[in-house]
């Protein structure tokens, strides 16, 4: 298993289809996971792909369409059911009180855990979470409804100590975490030894966007420049974009843009319309502006 | 295909597992629709199985739990991005409008159809809807909250017209109405010719009963007295009957002996637990009371 990786439960748009469910990833990093949106089935999804619900301690939900979000009662009710402790961090455009806060009323009284709602201000691109190994920014995207996507920035990991020189200069155990931080050592004679000596460099830190739903926005590039792995929503063929110039949507020659302005590493597209048969051609459409772009699929897991 | 069968879209209980998905069922009489429950995913399954969105006009809620009513929204939401204008008839326990108006408020705005939502008063046994075809009946249940179960009563069909009678009488047109629904024909000398020598026997009307879920409520065996087939609830084996009371759930033996006493013609049991890893040992309980029982199961359609 990749230390960061994402996984795709659904990318599917507003119609079900029996070969797409509504939008939902969870993020994996070094075993904590992160969801993004929560449409319908996604527990069912959790299920199948075997994601463990306890690891789940923030959602992120990216606009208050029904596509998005209404797998949410069922996820929570569920871990009401399992007997969860752990606070839930639910981070959602401000509309999800209106949504959610009656549902809790009604269903969810005396529920073992606390869900702890975070008003994300999808006008903004903010930092809005934040915990030991990762931080997460709010992406302005634009849509019919408030909406925004989200980066999720891996934190720089510490340096990797070289234990034969720990060893040589007998370093106590109290100063290793500093030095793998970047501190130099002073031995008890005064002697420094440079912290290069004493590590390797840690991997680069990495870096994913998810950027669903929104018009074709160019102005989201600055934000999601040079990120690992971009995943864009692609709803429509070009052949269909006066369409989706009126839903608010991007099409996928638009979306590959993104990731060739952007000098993305990698563009994986979803959210692809029930009107197509296939996906295909949002895949020919999207190679031609972005070569090796990825479709989006259920049960795929995209490591960093 | 039947002119009258049911279609099992879930038949888990709360807790979703990769076997069995939530509660929901659609009710087919000759191309109408009829659907029970619409737990989460409920309109995933419909595509699975091929069930046309456009044939059904009434669904029928047992009660407010998460399990049995978290699918209504995104099928509602489905219903209106497909277009939809036939009124659609939501019949169930009054608490549903704490549910389903904040929804609608939020989501549902500028719905191309009309919801109409009819409320079951669940302490009764009392003719709730009634077409051309089809009587459906509230069944007083025992749960946590107001719950019913609901039979559908077939209406008695038309008698078959014996074509070589009305030849040999050359029976006007206007008159077969009447006679395939029991009139004598009189010919235009006076003569009287006995329904009888005119028609045959129509097919018996069928009867189904859906009980989920409940307590072990023996009250209800009149209700369902003689049915052609009973859904009935068998969350647990009889090893948790005390689980089973706590919870307000019937185990297979239970759910057999409703069968057994109502004298059923046939009984399917579902709404299983997600705490055994298979349904064999339910079978195996409600067989020894009820021989033949069927174990629901995702995709089945029963055949009345």
């Amino acid at each position: 298993m990749a230390d960061f990786d994402v996984r795709i439960l659904g990318c599917g748009s507003a119609l079900p289809t029996t070969r797409h469910m509504a939008t939902s990833q969870v993020i994996n990093l070094r075993d904590k996971l992160y969801m993004i949106d929560c449409g319908e089935g996604t527990q069912v999804q959790m299920r199948q792909m075997r994601i463990k619900f306890n690891r789940l301690n923030h959602i992120f939900i990216s606009h208050l369409h029904g596509d998005h979000c209404f797998g949410l009662p069922g996820l929570i009710s569920t871990f009401g059911m399992l007997g969860r402790n752990a606070a839930l961090h639910i981070h959602a455009p401000k509309e999800i009180d209106q949504y959610l806060l009656p549902i809790f009323e009604m269903f969810n009284r005396g529920l073992s855990f606390e869900v702890c709602i975070h008003h994300v201000d999808t006008t903004k691109h903010a930092l809005i979470m934040e915990d030991r190994s990762l931080q997460v920014y709010s992406i302005p995207l634009n849509h019919r409804v408030p909406a925004c996507g989200f980066l999720f920035a891996e934190k720089q990991k510490e340096a990797h100590l070289i234990k034969e020189m720990a060893d040589f200069y007998q370093i106590p155990v109290k100063f290793l975490r500093s030095i793998k931080q970047g501190a130099d050592y002073i031995t008890p004679e005064g002697e420094v030894i440079p912290n290069n000596r004493l590590t390797r460099p840690p991997e680069a830190a990495k870096r994913y966007a998810f950027c669903s739903d929104t018009a074709y926005h160019p102005s989201i590039v600055p934000f999601v420049s040079g990120v690992d792995l971009l995943y864009h929503e692609a709803t429509f063929l070009e052949e269909d974009a006066g369409r989706a110039r009126e839903t608010f949507h991007t099409t996928a020659t638009q979306a590959a843009e993104i990731a060739r302005q952007a000098k993305v590493k990698k563009l994986v597209i979803g959210h692809f319309s029930a009107r197509y048969d296939n996906d295909r051609r949002h895949k020919e459409e999207a190679d031609k502006v972005f070569p090796g772009t990825i479709l989006a699929n259920e049960g795929m897991v995209l490591p960093l």
